[in-house]
């Protein structure tokens, strides 16, 4: 402590990490415990994982690089050994799995959440560290370990608060898309990659936009020109049919699909695999509006090696559009194989947090932001022990209470009580003592007042924007006005 | 991926980081659900700050060294500043309020909790992330402000379930220690360091190793000599009457004392301040045996200013000795002042969670570790989609439920069943389906017949193992086996 009359440090957080207070915190804490309830109903153990895993175990430290990818934050143990700060959940699980599949009873169900750390540069929005919340099955190739992963996502959507109607899995298998290729006679890599590449814009272009990159080729508005996928005329029908194979009941669109990826391996195995994902999803409950097939989804197709969902948010313009996905899964085989050399199937699913708590805030269905306690104050010094005694009493009944512990007269502390959201100020002052009352001030009705809520007049006839008590029945005056609540008269 | 045919990792997690499951995730998660309800039952706001600081911010970096203390996980950002992992959560509070403090309404009260990372060599028990939760009253002077802490502290043990009588707060002010050394006529700074050892040592060494350490010297077991603090017998008799001024009641306590350090500024101080602190824990319902003051405790004097705080386990021998301190806090007044130079009063307390949650599974108070979830076996492929319903159906009900998701038969199945803990296992295989009936095992019942509880025969006729129950009826059927529970005939 010596340099301290030397140095002062700014005190600044670092760039790309933010504080968080309470109702940003009250918000994820009712979505994670939601969404872990949902988990833990179809059998899904819990897993937590250490900050740090060994960075080649992330694969993020290949063994010609003196040092791991700049995208993780890394450093050397005084073992000479790098490790890292995971930035996702699904290395930890692979390494996890991987290190103790001997002891695991499998398949292996889990859920995990807490912080991810990437180091990338910050920006609005734009953090290095932030909440996942993942479940994942280890060791079934069964399509209804997917179906399953899908219903949990529904389930744990309107769990956390979403409104029926407003969120849908979509799902996709990458089995399809391959297919596809197949039908339409692709086999040329880079053809392929110009393909699934036009398949992407699809959101964005539309279906003329993507058929002239199927094609020669598209110029944009700006005159640029992208060269096209080059393919023939059939092969580009083949593409626009699966495109527009969606909608209309799982069903339906499975068998759309099979006229034009039926045939090959490929596409077989994959309309076989939707087919049992669809069943199980209806036996689970899940119905058309809630989780549809749509063969567009192109998600992480570099990752995943059968199905794919991505969970999109349905709310009107104004309503909180511009969310994009919420969420996203599929089926990978080749994680834990890294470890082992055995491919080892897994499916899994991850909740994006931070998104669905915006969309909620959107949306109208968050919670209530945690409101103050109610604010006893502190107005002569030899009361103290009142003071106590009554803040007290009002958590022995179950309202969060406090004494104003600072040493500013009445009008700071009336201040203080309401930057705090407290919804009354207790006030036992020299009056009140010589009375043997309470004076109880009605803050949430300040604060509607204030902000020109209603009536003046009308409010104050049948709610007094103050009142006192007998100091025995104080407890149950503070009650009635904590219980009237901020928005009713 | 292209070096994964040449090079694969070893799954190991680094050393000193532990994988969690969830048994010990249960445990933390209901302590820290309950301490926070106490929190927030008093006014304090949960709080998060990121997981990195600037090292300088943190204090681990003085100026004239080139990198951060070896004791923190630091590393250099991409614009050459050095971050690291926060190492508790006191000192990201203390950077928060002083980059906030215009913001703040004041006192502000905060709780947190989360983890810490030591850069520390690990051995067993001893890891380099671990959970802590705190809470802090940062802005109020008041000994007040401490005795609320103190509350907290009484009633977050509680509960988080240790049973009434388990825990003791003992509490202490430094003002009292500097009014004995006053009193004992101690001024050289060397000799005031030798007489706090000494007071440190009684635990371990007694009332009369501490009388030597306090006079000429010590000589131990092994005949090694330590030299003494060399006190006249006067200024060890005052040392003697203070170690001995615990007990009896929080005012006896306080009688005593005054007897030794009254009459000096910094004793009288902390006598009135322990005054204070004692009638307010009266009047907050916190009787003499959950808090008491200690003259005896010592603990981080070097940081605290004022009162002290630590929370000590009282379970018999064999009941969990050897906790030692589950917790413990303090007055300290000059961490904000790092930053702002502004002298700016606070005081904590910090919760030892994993100390605690090994207290409360040695007191038996731990919470029941989780059961697993029904299992219904995957007998029939052609059956899955009704294995999901059934599963399905016992959700619905709020019993967690899965149905396999392996290929194997039904002996591993069965394997699979009891080593998740499940309390039950559902068997739909072609009998029962051309009888339109579920069979259902119990999973519990197997498990204490195998572990030779009770007398087998007297087992089974009022709880057969397993029942068969009409479709119709299985999730009544299934409810009764697991409501009876383990340990229940």
């Amino acid at each position: 402590m010596t340099t301290d009359e030397f140095f002062r440090p700014k005190a600044r957080a670092p760039r790309g990490f933010v504080d968080r207070r309470a109702p940003a915190l009250v918000a994820e804490r009712k979505i994670l415990d939601a969404v872990a309830a949902v988990y833990e109903s179809f059998g899904f153990e819990r897993l937590e994982t250490g900050a740090f895993e060994y960075a080649d175990a992330l694969g993020k430290f290949l063994p010609d690089a003196d040092r791991p990818n700049d995208g993780v934050f890394a450093l050397q143990d005084d073992d000479e050994q790098w490790i890292a700060l995971r930035y996702d959940l699904t290395a930890p699980l692979a390494r996890f799995a991987a290190e103790h599949w001997d002891i695991l009873a499998k398949p292996f169900r889990r859920y995990a959440f807490g912080p991810v750390w990437r180091n990338e540069k910050p920006g609005p929005g734009r953090y290095r560290e932030f909440m996942q919340c993942d479940a994942d099955t280890v060791g079934s190739e069964r399509p209804e370990a997917d179906a399953e992963i899908i219903a949990m996502a529904v389930q744990g959507y309107a769990a956390a608060g979403l409104p029926a109607g407003a969120c849908t899995l979509k799902i996709n298998n990458r089995k399809l898309l391959d297919g596809l290729l197949v039908a339409a006679g692709v086999v040329d890599s880079r053809q392929k990659l110009a393909v699934l590449r036009a398949v992407d814009k699809l959101d964005r272009l539309g279906l003329e936009g993507v058929t002239y990159l199927l094609g020669a080729g598209r110029k944009d508005e700006s005159g640029a020109f992208t060269k096209g996928a080059e393919l023939a005329a059939p092969a580009i029908q083949s593409v626009l049919a699966y495109l527009g194979a969606g909608g209309g009941g799982r069903q339906a669109t499975l068998d759309r699909l099979a006229g034009v990826v039926g045939g090959s391996v490929e596409g077989d195995e994959g309309l076989a695999e939707l087919d049992k994902i669809g069943e199980a999803l209806t036996r689970l409950g899940v119905h058309e509006g809630q989780a549809m097939f749509e063969p567009s989804v192109v998600r992480g197709l570099e990752y995943y090696t059968g199905a794919v969902f991505e969970a999109e948010i349905n709310l009107k313009t104004g309503e909180g559009g511009g969310f994009g996905a919420i969420g996203g899964g599929g089926r990978y085989d080749d994680l834990v194989a890294r470890f082992t050399g055995q491919r080892t199937p897994a499916t899994g699913f991850s909740f994006g947090v931070s998104r669905l708590a915006a969309a909620l805030a959107a949306s109208g269905a968050a919670a209530k932001s945690a409101r103050g306690p109610v604010v006893v104050l502190a107005l002569d010094n030899a009361q103290m022990g009142e003071y106590f005694a009554m803040a007290s009493e009002l958590r022995a009944a179950g309202i969060a209470a406090e004494v104003y512990l600072g040493t500013s007269g009445m009008r700071p502390q009336m201040k203080y009580a309401d930057r705090r959201g407290a919804p009354a100020a207790v006030i036992v002052g020299g009056d009140e003592l010589a009375a043997g009352t309470v004076t109880i001030k009605d803050l949430d009705l300040g604060r509607q007042l204030a902000a020109g809520v209603g009536d003046n007049r009308a409010w104050r006839e049948d709610r007094p924007g103050q009142i006192t008590a007998p100091r025995a029945d104080f407890v149950a005056a503070v009650r009635r006005i904590v219980e009237s609540g901020p928005n009713e008269t």
